[in-house]
């Protein structure tokens, strides 16, 4: 990925991996405007959802439990947003555009961790690519906080 | 869905049916602000698509395929944006969100179809949840055009 990412928000990569299944690698995305945002990114190349094989969609639908599940346990949001969107890569004359999806859970209610307050302002309504960083040593609090409740 | 759907702009259904397979039925959106926008609704109520199963990830990977495919051989889109949402049901006091992804095809040149201009002003950022209403006659051309190519 050479261009930044529409909710990624991170130029030439995606973030701190959090774990890894047989087809997909799962990052604590850096931009934490909504608190536990991830990206579930494809190992192989490909350039549309229509490539994706069935024992990859499995293996997808797993992932999809393992993080609600793990979110749920650790800051109880209110509903999760999922996207395969890939529009950024196409603002680069050469687009390269590879298969990943933003997890983003949404919440109704403010939520505090470790001193840092998240609200989502935009509850109810489509996420909005606007960057949120915090310091690092949170960030990396807060993949220990999701991976204690990611079952293997 | 009793609420607006930020993509689907329809209250009380998702638009016409366009097909439907063992687990998901598949609609023409009523918002066509993107050519060929469509919605495939899960049969059955789920809450969080982590309620979804191996069986439905299966059959859901199939649609995709059959939808970017047949998009493919009537407008030749760019690229494929595929979401699942459900923030519009949470305006409601008692919120009731249904399993349904928004396909939206995007465009970086212009389409017309029966003379109708669908230009993507929004190509290379993400969708934006604005109604575009076609001609009732329209919409049934459209729905035929893509069916043409939808495989069995």
């Amino acid at each position: 990925m050479d261009e930044i990412c529409e909710y990624c928000q991170i130029a030439g990569g995606y973030g701190d991996i959090l774990f890894e299944t047989p087809y997909w690698i799962i990052y604590l995305a850096p931009s934490q405007r909504y608190l536990g945002t991830c990206v579930v990114a494809l190992k192989r190349y490909c350039k549309d959802l229509s490539q994706v094989e069935k024992k990859e969609w499995v293996d997808f639908g797993v992932i999809v439990q393992k993080l609600e599940h793990a979110l749920e346990k650790t800051f109880k949001p209110t509903l999760y947003n999922w996207s395969c969107f890939k529009n950024s890569a196409f603002r680069s004359i050469k687009p390269n555009p590879e298969i990943h999806w933003h997890f983003i859970p949404r919440y109704q209610e403010e939520v505090d961790f470790e001193g840092f307050k998240f609200r989502d302002q935009d509850f109810g309504y489509i996420p909005q690519p606007i960057k949120r960083e915090i310091p690092l040593k949170i960030q990396e609090k807060l993949g220990r906080a999701i991976m204690k409740h990611v079952t293997s």
